[in-house]
This record gives structure tokens, C-alpha cells and sequence, in this order.
């Protein structure tokens, strides 16, 4: 297997961009085609010992920001180290693209006829994804920011997509799916959230139906799907307050003098915690719904963050999560369609006029 | 000043909602009207010395209750307490409502026949607020769940009525007023939201422009504006990752002998986080935008919690709430229509059609 790794993605890019592709390609034992500008690559890997690691540089000389409009920085810089790398999984050159760049920059390539890797057929609209941690575990939630308003049979694919992530990746056998919304009665909801509701009941997926806010981290269901939007703020919301909340307490243990002793204790408990909430153990979140696999890892991420970023892609490959999204959104189809009146879903209908769009 | 209180409205209603009112009533020497049945609201004043205290009783024989579907209830129940608590203010008997009973059917209340209070002339939506605790202190949300689907002229009048709020209750001379959205950047946001980003721009508020969901609790903005979906999976949110961290290291602590021994040394500074962050302290947020003072507390507060809200219901009425939102959306009909080609602004446009729908 070959894992292309977009070694100007993150936010101390090239750094720890090659420190995580070199610790994956000794922990992993596949080959890692680091993508980006040589010199700087080749500076940074003298750095490590990489004897007889499998690690490749192919050489791009562009490199699109993280505060650049998405599909003008694509048009733009077509030797970016995003659109060759994304090409070399097009050209069936390598099997996933793992990049911690802008990641409407990694949606808008995967889309672009530049390095196109395109729609898995009958897919509307790609989803990003994130890894939740709960008070079990984690949930997989999408979409997290690639889609703000959302139609109803968006969602609806959204769901298909999740629950294939779940049993193939993430090894849960009949994933539990739940619709984000602002109450738990069939009857909250946007309106694209209530319509999504009704077809999900219809399916033949374990659908729960809908989560709320507070039962995020509840771990109430295995996959959790939203609207980029809402998506977007609850999943940076969960974030920042526990970044709060490690605040205020750092500050009020300070305040008092015994609470400071107390606080040498517990170190080890308050560790675990934020261990347990930290991003970089889950590496990244795959961009479902594009034709290959493509992981998109957090900006901030450092090399263990790009390491695991990297595991996540091997998974996906592995668990054939592009074929199953085929196969399963296909059966999915089919069922709504033989339930309906006039012999078609609303997949399908949306989609016909979609393709044709 | 009169306030009349639910007596009915809370999960353990009607114990805490009448140790509320009488705690208000010893605190605020102001006048408490308890609404709901007189035979159970007796027997829970009976527990308490209320000698001298201001309080009365109005009799109401029905109760809306949490599942209910709100304007169904409100329909089936005119002589609920909610209905015949909210009459007392439309007919100027009294001055503020307080509930901490079912949301959806406080609202429907205020806007149905039974006890209208009616929207201010000109508000197109009434919007659910909250507080949010901040690193800083705290921030003022809305709307929290009344609207799911908004028009960019609905958030514009929340953002208003908001800086209204923050000025005239919780004191900030000039509030800074943030749209909430899946990305710092202008361009970022939901249709709507973007709409609204533009016409915030024009107003004479301190819009400081979008604020992400990790800036919630960082305190970078007064006002909080968002729908009511986004704004309720936010704030709900918080709300679960709070609860679970201190799950969380109430469990590692646990597990370490050790560490058992700093927590009881911590337990103070946590203690000290907790209360920043508990949502009784806070007592309830106002339902702004309709003819009067009304004050939504949590479903599971307690006596405490509710002897809050009422606080929060005098500072509204002793900040001419009502009457300052009036005129601030008067200006900005104003302003807008001054700076448009036709002589109109997206804000009395809309207004005029939904008067006459």
C-alpha cells in the first residue's frame, strides 16, 4: 500500500508533516510518498534516521494556505502540494492522500478537475468527519463544515456513509446512527432535519433518531450526522469548552495553596482526561463520499497527530469503505424506491437532477 | 413591581418553583404572584415561614407539561398556569412572567390568543436567550431554540435586540455582538448567516463579525447571535462536554489511590469551576421580542435557580427591556432604508409582509 502524505498541510508544515510520515513508515511498514517542495522535505528528513524506511518525495512546488479561498487556490496552483498529491491517488499511482492543510483546500481538489478524484456515483455532496470522543469512547460524526445548508437527502447519504465508516473502520458491527438536532422528539429538528428523519426511519439502518447537543459526549450513538454547519459549531464548542474548563481549573487550583499540592496528585488523573479528549490520538477524519480515500487531519496537528492520520488512512483502505458507501448508498436506493408510490427515492430523483446539473 | 412565577413550570414543580418565589419575595421585597393550583401551591408554602413576606396566589386548575406539543397545549389548556400567569401581565396586572416549565409552550403563550402578549411592532421572531459562562464571565446567547430555520432579517433583529439586553441588564456600554458560524472568515456561514454578516455591517452595533464554536466560552463577544438550531446544539453542547469532563475526572481520580487524596485537597478549586459554570446561577434567560417581560428558566432548576430568574425578571423590567428594543429597531429600519436605493431596508420590507400575513 502507498500513502500519499501532504508533507505542506499543517500549520508547522513541513516539520511535523515528515517527522508523523516518518513515524508511520516505520510503524506501519507501507510506503509513504511525502508530497512537497524537495529541498525543504529532503531538510527535514535528514533530521530523522530513515534508513531503509519506505518514504518517497515527490516534488510540488506550490502550496495552498490555510486562509486562501478553497477553489481559487486550487485553480491557481496547480503544482500545489495538495493537487499532486490527490492526482497520484487519481492515476491509481497510490492509495490515500492524508493532508492537515485547508480543508476546503482538500475538498475543493478532490472536486476540481485538477486532481480530481470526483464523486463516488450517486453521492450528492461530500462529507467531512470527526471523531468525537464520548464518556464509552468515541462517535463519528459528519458533516463538520463542507456543506452549511443541507438538504434532507444529504443528510440521509450522510448517514449511509457514517454507518459504512463505522462497521468497516471502526469495527462497530451495527452502528448506532443519530440525527443531531435541538430536541429529541421526531418533531425537532430543521426542516431538512425533520424530512431526513422520516426517510432514515425507513432504511434499513439502526437510526436512534435524534441526538441532542448534550448527548454528544454521551456516546448515545455510533455516528452522528449534521448539517456542516451545526456540525462545524458543535464539534469546535466541545473543544473550546474543554479547553476551558482545563483553564479554569489549572487557574482556580493555583489560587489556593493546598489545592496546589492536591493538584501534583492528581496530575496523572487530569492527564488521562485530556488524553482521552485529545485529537491527536484519533489522527484525522476521512473526507467520505469522493471517489479514493482522503484523511483530513487537524491543522494544529503535530507528528503523532500525522502518524495517526496515517493509520486512518491505512484503515479505510483496508476496510474498502469506498466500495461499501457504493454498494450500501445503491441498496439504499433501491429500497426507497420500491417503498415508494411512483418507484423512486429521493436519492435517486435528487440525484438524477444533480447529474444532470 | 409584580412578578408573577409559574408555579407549576419546573420538573419538580411545585416545590422549587414556590421556595423560588418565596426566597425572591424575602430577597427582593418585591411582590410575587404564584400561579397554579391553589391546593398544592398552599401546601408548598405551608413548608416555609413566609410571614409578611409579598406573596399571593392565583389559582390556575391546568398544567402544559414538558412533552406536551406547545400551541396544541396551549390551545387544549386555557386555564394552565402558564396561560393565566401570562394574562396577569397583558392586562397590566402585573409586570414580568417566570417560568421554567416546557419553552416551546412559554412562547406559544406569548403569542397565542389565550394570553398574547404579542410580538414588539416591527420583531418578525421572538427569541430563547441564555447565558454562557465565559473565561471572562460571560456571554449573552440567542436565540437558543425558538427559530430553527432563519431569515438573515430574523438574526439582525436578534443581534439588536441582544445588544438591547446587554446593555440595558447585564451593564456593557457598548456590547460586542457576534454572529455565530462555522468559520471566522466573512465569507463563511450559512446562506443566511452571510446575509446577516452584510447587514450587521451597516448598523450602528459593534458587530465585531463571526464567532466560531471554540470562541464560545473564550469570551470574545457580549452578544452571541445564532439560529435556533445551531444556537441550541451549541449551547447544549457545552452543556454535555462540561458534565462529561467532570465525569471523567471524578473517574480517574477514582482510580488512583493517590490522586484520591489530591481531589479532596482540589475539590474546592473544582467546586469553584462548577459554580462559574452552573447554569442555577444564572436563573433564566428572557424570551425577547414579545410585548413584555418574560423569563425562561431551566426545565430542572431549583429553588435557587428560580429565585435567580426572578432577579433576572426585575433587572428587565427595571431596564425598560421592551421599550428599548422598540426604538433601537425603529433606528435601524431607519439607517437601513436610509442607505438603500429604494428607500427600504431588508428589516421593514420583510416587516410589512409579515404584518400582513
Amino acid at each position: 500500500m502507498r500513502i500519499v502524505l501532504d508533507a505542506m498541510g499543517s500549520d508547522h508544515a513541513p516539520g511535523v508533516d515528515v517527522e508523523g510520515g516518518v513515524r508511520a513508515a516505520r510503524r506501519f511498514g507501507q510506503e509513504i510518498v511525502l508530497v512537497g517542495r524537495e529541498e525543504e522535505v529532503q531538510r527535514e528528513l535528514a533530521k530523522h534516521d530513515v534508513t531503509g524506511l519506505p518514504l518517497s518525495i515527490v516534488h510540488a512546488s506550490q502550496i495552498i494556505e490555510m486562509a486562501e479561498h478553497p477553489s481559487q487556490a486550487v485553480r491557481n496552483k496547480p503544482d500545489s502540494s495538495m493537487v499532486v498529491g490527490m492526482r497520484l491517488v487519481r492515476e491509481g499511482k497510490a492509495d490515500a492522500f492524508v493532508s492537515a492543510g485547508n480543508s476546503g483546500g482538500v475538498l475543493a481538489t478532490a472536486l476540481a478537475s485538477a486532481g480530481r478524484l470526483g464523486r463516488i456515483k450517486g453521492i450528492l455532496r461530500p462529507a467531512i468527519s470527526s471523531v468525537v470522543p464520548t464518556l464509552q469512547g468515541f462517535s463519528f460524526m459528519l458533516d463538520i463544515g463542507a456543506n452549511t445548508d443541507c438538504k434532507p437527502e444529504w443528510l440521509v447519504q450522510f448517514a449511509l456513509m457514517g454507518a459504512v465508516y463505522a462497521r468497516k473502520v471502526l469495527g462497530v458491527e451495527r452502528p448506532r446512527v443519530a440525527l443531531l438536532a435541538n430536541g429529541e422528539e421526531d418533531t425537532k429538528g430543521s426542516a431538512a432535519v425533520q424530512q431526513a428523519h422520516q426517510t432514515l426511519r425507513q432504511l434499513s439502518l439502526n437510526f436512534v433518531g435524534n441526538a441532542e447537543g448534550k448527548d454528544l459526549t454521551k456516546g448515545i450513538a455510533d455516528v452522528i450526522v449534521s448539517d456542516g454547519f451545526a456540525g462545524n459549531v458543535a464539534i469546535k464548542t466541545a473543544e473550546g469548552v474543554a479547553s476551558t474548563i482545563f483553564s479554569l481549573v489549572r487557574s482556580e487550583i493555583k489560587a489556593r495553596p493546598l489545592a496546589m499540592l492536591g493538584g501534583l496528585l492528581v496530575k496523572p488523573a487530569l492527564r488521562a482526561v485530556a488524553k482521552k479528549l485529545d485529537y491527536r490520538e484519533y489522527g484525522g477524519g476521512p473526507l467520505l463520499g469522493v471517489n479514493g480515500v482522503v484523511i483530513i487531519a487537524h491543522g494544529r496537528s503535530d507528528a503523532l497527530a500525522m502518524e495517526n492520520a496515517v493509520r486512518v488512512a491505512i484503515e479505510a483502505v483496508n476496510g474498502h469503505v469506498v466500495d461499501t458507501i457504493r454498494q450500501d448508498l445503491e441498496d439504499a436506493v433501491t429500497v426507497l424506491a420500491s417503498m415508494s408510490p411512483d418507484g423512486k427515492s429521493i436519492l435517486s430523483d435528487h440525484q438524477a437532477s444533480e447529474e444532470a446539473s
